[in-house]
């Protein structure tokens, strides 16, 4: 993951923006460009704002001769920078017909070409590996997102589209319940080592943990159908305020994409189209407020972030799904690492200004692409999100 | 407009739905997608839906061997007939990403073969030949919607893009301003004569009407500067009490598709792009609030509906504009003739469950079809759009 | 009604105002000061603004050495006139505890001095006893806004108290029912003679009515819980599109101040507490809606204000509870008459900048103060108003 | 703090519970029954509400024979426990002016007596104790939001109305700024003794804290006046991203009670009415919002309730104002102490399902009850509220 070279890092950059527009790929210009709730964003606005992102923090501060692509485009795929200037409102993305998937593509393919020319002309330059890097990082971040947005727009049609053809994998076997436990230690806590990190990870910094247990795999749809049958979503004692407060206002009875028959049979909504539920997954697409009731309800809790950090380095040792499956809510809120300090400028927005009212998740998910997780990396949203691929690994 | 058998109707069937598919033709595929508010629908849905009332209100009940042609149409297609049950929701059209526009066509292609050959089986049913006229009235009505809502969403984007890269024809000379007096008259309202109609535009009934007299001509942008510049966005005391609260809530100070540059000149947003403002072309976008503040402090009014009509069928009386310029607010709420009865069925739905808190308006615009209009036609708008091509008369 | 001297208009200055204080009896301080919702005023707010009327429009124009009783007065009960200035938040009116009704009854006492001052010195100044007649009818019309809002106040609370706890009075049997018809005419509709009308009654005008007949009586609890029993709140085919809206929207099933108890039973809630729903008595408390969507259901309709007001010029034709029941919902939007002039200055937003997107209701209710009502009244209120005495007149 | 005997437990308890009715004498019954905005209630509301905690948790299980005091009650003040069933809509707290004010007072009456009695009759049982003791501390967190509340209700008014008649204090001379070191420790948090605590502040837990240091007092008006000069309002860079939204959403330019003159000059409400700002003191009725932006302004940070209970624990070491002054903001999350648990039944809800997206407060206000406050004392609101006495202490 570490590039060393020119040729590396341009093999790198290639590969990484390839993966964008191979995400892309099954969906027609209409599906890209459709946005389905502000929290989500158009295929093609991702495609168009991780390309803005390498003109913005790299181009325009190290082209002798820069000049914009278009000028509006500084505009229009800002995403929150307020450092940067003006933001199309994040709401209208969606009617960004103009400029075309097409446009974005030869966007894409400018800005491309010219950081390929950077990276010759500059091959030793370690400031701009990094800035290089980042950017990528950032291209990953959007690639989940490309899936979880676009999935969150296709479940809006009554047609229940299918994003790939292929059919799912039958699912393993999940790996034996039970729990793993942990001793109480005073330990280091957030990214050490080489590799890129980014720098909400940072400082690695001494935190005690006391004595812990977590759950040697995560929650099956079949447990949570458990808790639904249960009446976990009528009781409002297992709940926290705001989450039965949701529970309410949106008469939820089930995760976002599960739907039941006239014969009351469970079926889900998956990138391959509607089908039967499949018990034995993981249960994914819950908010904090519903893996809080439930974790409530088995007699049991929610990790926090550096109990679950601390067994992660210990992963040899009978946990399973930590990683590749989904991303799992911890009961830590959002916040810095003591002495964490934001980059100076606009990239200074990328983290520090979230770090209230989000809660962090660990691990990552089937949509997370290869290389891009790791132990200390954190992940957060709102309580209430429910479109990310969020899951649950019970604590006590 | 009254075509006389099978091969008229067939010709007049052809020769208006092929036009929906011309008006779409500067268009991507993306731009035909997207929906800039609950108000306004995508090009796309305009063509499906259109096409969705023949499939449902002919092809349903006639065919022998009735078939969907895609079952869930019925519902995403369906605008506001509950009697044919339920609807997808109007606020998100835009998320119909599929069907994609190539199966709209497709969609259209279909149903128009099928309607050919009813035309053909039932060359003297003139059930059928009402139903037909029908659909194409209401489909001429959504092609006027196809313009002024890819208008509104067009206006959303910073770039401005161009629907109709032809420059726009260079206006002529407004004509004379001036008042054309009208004598008092117990008169009959409403259609009469051979030709269609709606059914809001009967029965023809007896109404009296005070002397009174109309502008020769529309409001042009000029004279509505003059207002502006007068400070008429200012003074409360102009302004109707809801047009107020929309006037501070959404801070107006100028028509819709206006800009002021930065040197203080007006520029307007049309189908031909950004362009400087024309100022001898009739004021549009305008509404009800604001024709009713201009025509107050002008020391006018507007007229009623029935001055408008009256006025109307003796329109070689130095008249001008009347027609084919833009839908003329009148100070009638729009409700229903006295005796007025609604069809059965779901095409009672058409009119008669709108026939509240909204107004009429008169005339035609530049985007109405050619054909469409009539001096007994009712268009109906509530108060505060401002996205249709609507203006003033003044009357007093 | 029409005072000719000092003495008569100072005797019935001080017998409307006494009324006021006398429908504030029943209530503690804390009753007068609460606000149900915005639409609605505390009765100590209505007590303080009709006081402000006379301070502010005749006071200061008149007396020579003017000074306000408060000068924040000005802006604590100034309703909805721009032109006097800034106003209270109409929405917070309940949080003005200070101050206190004992103040507020000191204003009055205050204001009441003074104008019978004024009186005296001026005892043949028409315009003065234009504007306290103005001043008078204007609180008329706020007695019985207080009986409304305090009664929508009043049963926000689970205790349901009791305005009057006096034993209602056991209710008549109904006049029977029936059609009573009226030719079609060429009439005058608007207010003539003498007497005192506000400026929405003007300026008498020709209208031409087409034959209609009106129902002999209003409807009653009896014949509206019949609409209820046969589903009229589950059809949308009964309502108009806005109606239908709300319905679903508030999921109405009865009218406001209806509950049926755990065994089926129906009560209603009146300024006499809760009690078993009066059969015989004229159903209230309905919206235009309602109004509109159980005629419909009748295969009948309203009337509009133009038939109502001519019926009541001959209202020994049959007719009963045209006065005195409930006011009766027309078709009619509330629009100005042909010529009308709002009046200058502030008293010109009295009326006329409302008369858009209400209707007009006819009659009086058992609220309205005696003397208070005329046939050319024209009551008005938006479509969806459900908390004032507003019934049903069926016409055909 | 800790009474030992059933006479001790009734001076207690008499004097916490006269002390409410204390806070009430300065107003009258219209100031103690108006709500200024869904998360402040009615004085009244706060009287009752504190007696019907007693009822339901101490007479209701205790009572031989218990018949609540009004079977109504049960729901209106209730203020959120789902296990003792329906509540009145938090949001309408302010239209129950039944019962009145004097009725309430006879409410607490009469609980008090009955106390009084199981006090005598229960005299060695620990478990009433206990129940008595929680409470008391309940009824002195609402002898806060009293002032608090009323304080925002009496702001809404133009008048400015004083709850105190008494002048304020002349402010004493701050005491000089500077910063006090701790070393880093792996230390206990969490309340240890005999004194009550709540459930929040418990169990007693280790936790490693990194060196770090506290300003030796709060932040002044004079000093927040500095952040205000230097456009800290206007600076998205300093703030939360949620912060800034507020800022925009709201126009913030300034602390929620203070109001600049024509003359450029500072005023703060207060509990005495409007005044010049006083500089020396501490600024208050800051959002976390507010005092993030402030401490990112000046190159500090907030201290994290652990930080701040260890240097509680050490008052004696240079620090000023931690109690008394206000509540001071910290960057620490809202959340359960490792092993935390609930009560059980409805008592559990007190405090476990609030925490999510509340922030901690540590110290106490010049509003908090003497004897309410103590090291481990854990107060949470959301991060945008304001209209507690909330301010600043640095860290770094």
């Amino acid at each position: 993951m570490k590039p060393t070279n020119e040729f590396t890092w341009r093999r790198h950059y290639e590969t990484v923006r390839k993966r964008s527009l191979m995400l892309a790929e099954p969906l027609s210009s209409e599906d890209c460009g459709a946005q389905s709730m502000p929290d989500a964003s158009p295929v093609k606005w991702h495609l168009a704002h991780t390309t803005w992102f390498f003109e913005t923090f790299i181009l325009e501060p190290m082209e002798a001769q820069f000049a914009p692509f278009h000028p509006a485009f500084r505009v229009l795929f800002n995403s929150y920078y307020n450092g940067i200037g003006e933001r199309h409102p994040r709401a209208q993305r969606g009617l960004l017909t103009r400029p075309s998937l097409q446009e974005v593509r030869a966007y894409r393919a400018n800005v491309d070409q010219r950081i390929a020319r950077l990276l010759a002309e500059h091959a030793d330059d370690e400031a701009l590996a990094a800035l290089i890097e980042l950017g990528l990082q950032h291209e990953q971040q959007h690639q989940e997102l490309i899936l979880t947005d676009v999935k969150h727009m296709l479940a809006q049609n009554a047609l229940y589209p299918t994003y790939s053809s292929a059919s799912p994998a039958a699912p393993d076997t999940p790996p034996a319940a039970g729990w793993v436990d942990f001793a109480g230690a005073l330990t280091e806590i957030g990214h050490d080592g080489d590799g890129f990190c980014f720098d909400n990870e940072l400082p690695r910094h001494r935190q005690y943990v006391l004595p812990f247990a977590l759950a040697a795999r995560l929650v099956t749809n079949a447990e949570y159908l458990e808790f639904i049958d249960a009446g976990g979503y009528r009781d409002p004692a297992l709940w926290l305020s705001e989450g039965w407060d949701q529970v309410c206002a949106l008469s939820l009875a089930h995760p976002l994409y599960w739907r039941r028959d006239a014969h009351g049979s469970w079926h889900e909504f998956t990138l391959h189209g509607m089908g039967p539920l499949a018990p034995d997954l993981p249960a994914v697409h819950l908010s904090l407020y519903e893996a809080n009731a439930y974790a409530h309800w088995r007699g049991a809790r929610l990790p926090t972030e550096a109990e679950w950090e601390l067994a992660a380095r210990g992963a040899d040792r009978g946990l399973h799904q930590m990683f590749g499956h989904c991303w799992q809510w911890t009961s830590s809120s959002y916040s810095p690492y003591p002495g964490y300090a934001t980059a100076p400028g606009a990239l200074g927005e990328y983290n520090g200004k979230f770090m209230l009212n989000q809660y962090v998740l660990r691990g990552s998910s089937k949509a997370t692409p290869p290389g891009h997780a790791r132990a200390s990396y954190r992940n957060f949203f709102p309580a209430g999100a429910r479109w990310q691929f969020t899951g649950i690994r019970l604590a006590k």
